[in-house]
């Protein structure tokens, strides 16, 4: 049994925290929002954010971050991506060497495009930063249905440790210890399944998203090997199956708004309409400017960016993917007419 | 232009019919099934299994297998996997050396275990074979909905001329040497949306569905490493982008069994209550036979077999899949307390 801290109590923290709860652990949930504590001490249910889900007596509830990195065997970073550097930085009086900090969060800093691992331990240098990614709805993993996650460190024994962790009966945990490859497939694919809602908001099919998918994860993964990230990663559970999951829910908020696009809406009226932060609107601003510089091509990226900022035609853009340079899918491997 | 003539007038040998048309092609459909010509001639659609879609009076109709291979630049071949070997056997008289087809079947023979393109230079040695796939509804390809897929030869000099003759606006063609991989792709993609079927049936959400696929397709690339294709063919359109559209497709036949199965009918029971040859069901076999064969863990095909054939109950099947040892996702990555 380890002690362990859940920093941020939005419906995947909430989650996390009850999958731990219920693996044996003991778990203290944090949240610096003192109104989101009231409602669950009062109601033991995250009502708004995981409706349906009851949260135990025994998870200790509470805003006093002092107190709930006392003694943590491990901190799970599960705040939005936007407050990981500021919660970072309050949580860094607390801190104790080798302090254990599992991020949960999916994002790339705007300005710096730094993954959050690299904020973290700018912001918490003597931290041992590891990461939690995979296809795993919050409401599902909730309701305890099946889901598999990958957990990323540097050295295996971290990793190893973790997996013991949160594995359970309905939670399978892979471990690798490419931690760039996960955090760049998890920042990344919401701009493909922007992309995949827009080709459904044109009343294109299945073969169509199936092609944006894969494609979608084939210009990622050439982004991150020249980056210095492993092929294996964004084909595993935090990429392409991260992915999938994204591309096919009705919840995604950024399929909804790729959805609205692709009925005609700009992109502030597809925001006003999705009333909450589009992800994959800001991902895919950081995946154009890394793929200028590290001068890889990202043909789904940069169409992508085109309709949101540049006012072209969601319909003009399949067409412009579509007729492209004939191409090789898989550029390395060698013909029999040119190797004999 | 080029002469083409599509052997089979299902579903997606009625759609590239009229793809190939619509690029310019003369076209001769041809089918052994006589009533079926009758009714495709008469009413110049494929009213049972492409409604909706006008076959234009310019594409030839015949049962002559002869005349439809005469001066043909191109043979099409897109019968049903079991009729292969048999059609392949008719053509046999009216072959002439270095014949161009194109299998676009899906399957491995169940005794030989042998791939389609085997088969078909097997009974047609002078024949040139090539294949193309991809994650590619017919209904969705002959409505015109934007469409990818692979063809694959092993001179790229043939890959080229067919990339050449399929690719149009709404249908973008990628080229690739590895004919082996996406022939086990296709083939054993249907194994896996069974089993994702199962995990539908049995009320599991996308999280699980998503960990099936990506776990999935890494499982069948591991085996066809081990017998010579690519590991990119698997992730590319042919094998993770044809998986995808398979499962989340509510007309598979294979996911609708498997739906069955998960809601506890036997696999008989699914059968008759579909109607229709399960393709999964025989794939699953030669999936574990070759698991066998080349020595590779394939745990999701061997649970498949279990509760296909062994009366395995679904639900036991997916927590045997959770619970087993701990795994490493990309066990060839180096860690950094192992390398320093």
């Amino acid at each position: 049994m380890a002690r362990i801290s859940v920093l941020g109590a939005g419906s995947w923290g909430t989650a996390l925290a009850l999958l731990l709860h219920n693996n044996g652990h003991e778990v203290i949930l944090w949240s610096a929002l003192g109104e989101e504590i009231d409602v669950l001490r009062e109601k033991r249910e995250n009502v708004s954010k995981l409706p349906g889900v009851k949260i135990p007596e025994a998870i200790d509830i509470t805003t006093d971050l002092e107190r709930s990195l006392r003694d943590a065997d491990v901190a799970v970073l599960a705040v939005p991506s936007p407050y990981i550097r500021s919660t970072c930085k309050r949580m860094a009086p607390y801190m104790k060497k080798g302090q254990r900090i599992v991020n949960v969060a999916k994002g790339v800093e705007e300005k710096t495009l730094m993954t959050l691992s690299e904020i973290i331990e700018q912001e918490l240098p003597g931290a041992e930063v590891s990461v939690l990614s995979g296809p795993s709805h919050a409401e599902e993993v909730g309701k305890g249905l099946p889901t598999t996650c990958v957990v990323s460190s540097r050295r295996r024994e971290t990793a190893e440790y973790l997996q013991g962790i949160f594995m359970s009966p309905v939670f399978r945990v892979y471990t690798t210890p490419d931690m760039l490859g996960v955090e760049l497939g998890a920042a990344l694919k919401n701009v493909i399944a922007l992309a995949a809602g827009t080709a459904d908001g044109l009343g294109y099919g299945d073969n169509t998203k199936a092609a944006l998918i894969t494609r979608g994860i084939a210009e990622i993964a050439r982004l991150g090997v020249k980056m210095g990230a492993r092929m294996e990663t964004f084909y595993g559970l935090s990429g392409i199956g991260d992915l999938i999951v994204t591309c096919a829910s009705v919840h995604s908020r950024n399929r909804k708004a790729g959805y609205l696009i692709g009925k005609g809406y700009s992109m502030e009226e597809a925001m006003t309409e999705v009333q909450m932060i589009v992800e994959g609107v800001y991902s895919a601003k950081a995946g154009k400017e890394l793929a200028e510089k590290y001068e890889v091509e990202m043909p789904i990226i940069a169409e992508v960016n085109k309709v949101l900022f540049e006012g072209k035609s969601a319909s003009e853009a399949v067409i412009d993917l579509m007729v492209r340079d004939k191409k090789v899918e898989t550029p390395m491997l060698p013909w029999n007419d040119e190797t004999e």
